[in-house]
């Protein structure tokens, strides 16, 4: 196990009706709130008249801005942070996914900072400051709700980049399963293969002696692929949405990813496909992750076996683990198929002509900076190609 | 799954050599500080000289408190407070395992309690305030290090009650499992039955859909048993007391508890043990914990089956689901004594002749006010005798 610091101080609050609790919550931390979201989904549902209501209840002023899109815009990021410098916001409020808690965050720091806020994506610079934010969570995803990091799209250079500090992780996250009841079908895809993929980012190491986190690792991705197939056939079911909610917070709030060496690069790769095809980010993730695993396997094979059966069930001679290992991937894959993902880069309208470039920016190599991605295997341009092609 | 409500914000720093950062850890925190600490042992083994060498590099001032005796002592926690206002304390910090931790949790709010401090155990009161907490773990056992929980032992009364508050969760703890290597051995079955009951308090639930938290449970308890016997047999085994430390920490900060109904009956027949017998918490556990099994078990059987199953690895027919249970509990027995714990009341010291008062006590009957203990069954003081009988 590695030396680790952990630090996650969001408050959760989980469960049915909790979104009336908002005003209330709020009350102690702000007078003033920017409210924050994407499109028409939370005024169509009735959240936004029950959120309103809430703050009105507490005394609680506050200004707006709605229109946060997928892969979020940095364009309305800026126009957020003037809107909160103009109306001395204390908190931003954020109500949606993974996208508009991400905007939140680019925002919070961008009322502080000094110059242009994308000026921080893509490193490992410090902030001094940042508006706190709280979030109620429409679809359990991104993880965005107790975590530290945001990704932001820059149009003009189709350019997607994260960037992470704990000063961005909520004051508190308001998770109501029942919220996720409409969300159209294939978000819970997206939304699930992103959920898996937080898990395997950290799951998949060299690192030796984890067995806590390798097991609190596994317990979550088993929850996840249990509870999605039941929830993709019964949108409605609470019991499930509740188990797919809780492990998308676990999935990412990085307690299980302490002492062990991290991966990233599905994370890394997919970005491009975002920032180039603007695919959801889950959907890119769904058929980029099995072409990973089957390229680097071979590195490491006995933590691939251990994902073959601990995760995905899979028996057989351990005298032949390529064959473990491809029945787990194979699984996996059939997994994906089975709550609407498309397996393929073809499947998500991305054809063959920009591979190369993508591969190229996604290592840096584009900049004439290589970087190779990954932390379990370094993967250099022409790796990624690789990966791409393999999943084509 | 239940609503619920998560806060957990202490900072775990884990690791080698961590604790030489406590100084300039506390210095944003603090101009001075309360060391608390036990008996001789940290003296004995430099870890009190690091500390004093790290806090005066960074400038902080300290008062010091020794003596925290396991079971800790209203008294010295009397004397903790009068000390911390007299000096103007500003933070504590806990140098040692839970009997500390409790004892400086205990200080930190009388600081700001108006009564004695000890009304407020073995109650829900809220209070207004506490001293920040900072903790250098030296047994990784209560979980103390990043729980709202404190137990204190009243002497005159033979009384040890809990208190718990989300303001007491320490600020930040350090947790470096080069420390527990000069731990005398049995502390090591102590702690680790410690560790195991708190994560049996919260897995063993009449709630229903509780996939995500029930994998996370068995991941803590198979780590558990798992590098408890490799750290019994190797007490200088970095990796495995890293297992054990990081594992008492995700045991008791309640995540692994969340949205399912708790039962925490054992450790209050325990406490019972403790405040008249003044016997280690973890070897009354292990005593107790067995018992209440074979107890309970039949009131919702599918749960101990899972339980043999899941984490005991217990094959067999299911239609003889007793004989499962029954191989379940028997190698939890033999866990605990592969460790060097003992399985009976007699093996410990203890004989029949208060088995009735302490029954009486523990369900407050003998205060006339009878509170059945348990969330899993409800256990009246005939309840408890029979357990108590059970493992005598």
């Amino acid at each position: 196990m590695l030396n680790f610091d952990f630090y996650s101080p969001t408050r959760i609050i989980f469960g049915k009706d909790t979104e009336t609790q908002i005003g209330e919550l709020l009350k102690p931390h702000a007078k003033k709130v920017l409210l924050h979201y994407g499109g028409g989904s939370i005024k169509k549902s009735g959240l936004y008249d029950k959120v309103i209501t809430s703050l009105k209840a507490a005394g609680i002023e506050f200004a707006e801005l709605g229109g946060v899109k997928p892969n979020p815009r940095l364009s309305l990021v800026h126009e957020g942070i003037d809107l909160c410098k103009r109306e001395n916001v204390e908190l931003i409020l954020a109500v949606g996914g993974g996208s508009v808690i991400d905007s939140a965050k680019a925002i919070a720091m961008g009322v502080y900072y000094n110059g242009d806020v994308w000026e921080l994506y893509g490193t490992a610079n410090p902030i001094e400051n940042a508006l706190p934010i709280a979030t109620i969570l429409t679809i359990p995803a991104a993880g965005s709700e107790a975590s530290p990091g945001t990704v932001i799209s820059k149009e003009e250079t189709e350019q997607k980049l994260p960037y992470g500090n704990n000063k961005l992780r909520p004051l508190l996250s308001i998770v109501n399963p029942e919220l996720f009841f409409t969300l159209p079908k294939e978000q819970l895809g997206y939304g699930v293969a992103d959920m898996i993929s937080h898990v395997f980012e950290r799951y998949f190491t060299n690192t030796t002696y984890t067995d806590l986190t390798d097991g609190l690792c596994e317990a979550t991705i088993k929850t996840l692929i249990k509870n999605a197939s039941i929830a993709y056939n019964d949108m409605e079911n609470y019991d499930a949405w509740a188990e797919l909610g809780f492990a998308g917070t676990v999935a990412h709030n990085d307690l299980i990813g302490m002492g062990r060496e991290q991966d990233w690069a599905c994370h890394d790769m997919e970005h491009e496909l975002s920032a180039i095809y603007d695919v959801a980010h889950g959907a890119g993730l769904a058929v980029l992750t099995p072409g990973w695993m089957q390229y680097v396997y071979k590195d490491n094979i006995n933590m691939f076996v251990q994902f073959a059966v601990n995760v995905m069930g899979v028996e057989g001679s351990f005298r032949d683990p390529d064959a473990i290992v491809l029945e787990g991937i194979s699984r996996l894959r059939d997994f994906y198929a089975k709550i609407g993902l498309e397996t393929t880069l073809s499947g998500i309208g991305i054809n063959e002509e920009k591979l190369e470039v993508m591969a190229k920016k996604a290592t840096k190599e584009a900049f004439g900076n290589e970087r190779p991605l990954g932390g379990f295997k370094k993967l250099y341009w022409q790796d990624v190609l690789e990966i791409y092609k393999l999943v084509k």
